[in-house]
């Protein structure tokens, strides 16, 4: 007999304790190729808030059931040869005081590098997050800015010293001069900025001159917003959480982000400016499928200069038909 | 003596053709490596709305000022060997009958491919525009589903072409069915759109039951909202153009996708799951970093299955100091 937390009913808003219950679970007898563990340490993270919700890539919950999650544990009785006695792992157990699993569902901690709780955050899913962002996808370097939003959380924290590491000056946003002293003082990083304080925006103009070269961004919203308006030229941003909107029934107005994360998708900014160095090779390519009449085009011509205006508002409310042309 | 338009006031909304004034120039005399030129068409494009209110790339216009953009005209007298009298150029001349510019300001039209006008269209910036979005940004590949709005103007026209070309499939979306209709017979789109009609998001989910490898983005807003819903894995997304909010004076709420453009920047989903294959290259890099306490962590424990929902709201809250675990 153990004990475990299921979910009680579906949270609104901000979660409360009364959406969960504590309940007697009976634990299965360890068959072959199982492992049965005593949780030393259960793992809370934002992304289960949409699991309560079913927002969460594909993961529901039924009412009653325990409350998914990763846990750290140690090894109670093992019918493999692999684990013994004691050995601590990562398991994603959900919130229960123990439990039976297979043996090729957990992964053994490395305890030579730091205490096994770590497995849970720098170490574990947190800090692969940061890694995988910072030096994957963002690929920063040396000399940029990076900012980076809920700095003092396990991702932003091991996102801001990994960027450290690899040589940028990194700028962290927080809530609350506490946080943010914390992440300076604590992580190091170079800056931290309460996004509460009025005068977040100006302080975020004044803390990047140059603009943002990578920004990570964990939380969308308001913060997002800022931080988008501050890019440097061919900046990277990691669209990684929404933690802003997590707790709302209804998703804020505006391009929704979250089916962008689950895509993995890339959204790229084009101006065409950038592209004129190219034009012979557009022309040789482009030129000859028109040539060719492969690839066609439509105008709408209006005739003459005083024709120009009525033509541009034509144009501006939609109603062409094609190529809006003047011809003289 | 030859005629202008000006600027007579900035636009608010929809523009009007009060909003524009027509006025007589002066031509100066042809210096050395100049040319004087007739304009033979002028071309509108929507860019030129966000120049009107000054939003447009750093470009500002003045009240009196004539009314820039792209023409084709013709060499009516040349002080330089390279172009003779009748020979089609383009130019940055504005909105006016005629004009003298320096001779290394424009740019012979090629006149074996198709009528001088297309300069302004599928073979001038619009078509570069296209190309570069599918070619050098989305990298468009045969057998991908290729979603594009504005789809009967040159940019969108353009890039669904070009798409088909490769091999892919080719949704357009337009405003209303004369539009579509056009966009399928004239343009060869597989399908077309209608973002008016009431049920366009059930039609754009049953157009790609796959979903979208790459939306070609030129309206921002609604449209672009619906189309975030449907990326594939891995979908890439080229922001190109935010139509929809030309004519508005205050930006919708939400992130705004704008200096995303300018900045050229790239937004990209992260998921850590995709990652898990990495593990043990994370650990090799970040264990080592904090075996050596470059790196560090912070944890916000609570002790106890009890004590679990109640940590949990507090992370949800915002009110935890670090990594939020619960120790058994």
């Amino acid at each position: 007999m153990s004990r475990a937390i299921t979910l009680a009913r579906i949270p609104e808003g901000v979660p409360q304790p009364g959406d969960f219950a504590l309940v007697d679970a009976t634990l299965p007898p360890v068959a072959n190729d199982q492992l049965a563990c005593v949780t030393r340490f259960i793992s809370l993270d934002p992304y289960l808030r949409g699991v309560l919700s079913g927002r969460h890539l594909g993961h529901t919950l039924s009412i009653g059931e325990i409350v998914p999650g990763s846990c750290v544990a140690q090894v109670s009785a093992s019918s493999s040869t692999e684990f013994a006695e004691g050995d601590w792992v990562v398991a994603e157990s959900g919130w229960r005081e123990a439990f039976v699993v297979p043996t090729n569902s957990v992964r053994k901690i490395a305890l030579d590098l730091a205490p096994p709780s770590t497995a849970l955050g720098v170490l574990g899913m947190p800090g692969l997050t940061a890694w995988a962002g910072i030096t994957q996808l963002a690929n920063v370097r040396a000399g940029e800015t990076v900012l980076i939003s809920a700095a003092l959380g396990p991702v932003g924290s091991s996102a801001g010293q990994i960027a450290k590491l690899l040589g940028a000056r990194v700028i962290g946003i927080a809530g609350g001069p506490e946080k943010c002293r914390k992440v300076e003082q604590h992580f190091g990083f170079d800056l931290c900025l309460d996004y509460k304080a009025s005068d977040f925006a100006e302080h975020l103009a004044s803390a990047c001159p140059n603009g943002v070269d990578v920004y990570f961004d964990n939380v969308g919203g308001y913060v997002l917003e800022c931080a988008l308006s501050k890019l440097a030229l061919k900046a990277r941003v990691v669209l990684c959480g929404l933690i802003d909107q997590y707790n709302q029934s209804q998703r804020p107005p505006g391009p929704n982000l979250g089916p962008v994360i689950g895509a993995r998708a890339t959204l790229m900014g084009l101006v065409v400016y950038d592209f004129y160095p190219q034009f012979p090779e557009f022309l040789a390519q482009v030129g000859a499928w028109v040539k060719a009449r492969k690839l066609t085009w439509l105008e709408d011509i209006a005739y003459g200069i005083e024709a120009t205006p009525g033509a541009f508002c034509k144009l501006m409310s939609g109603n062409n038909f094609g190529k809006m042309l003047v011809a003289l």
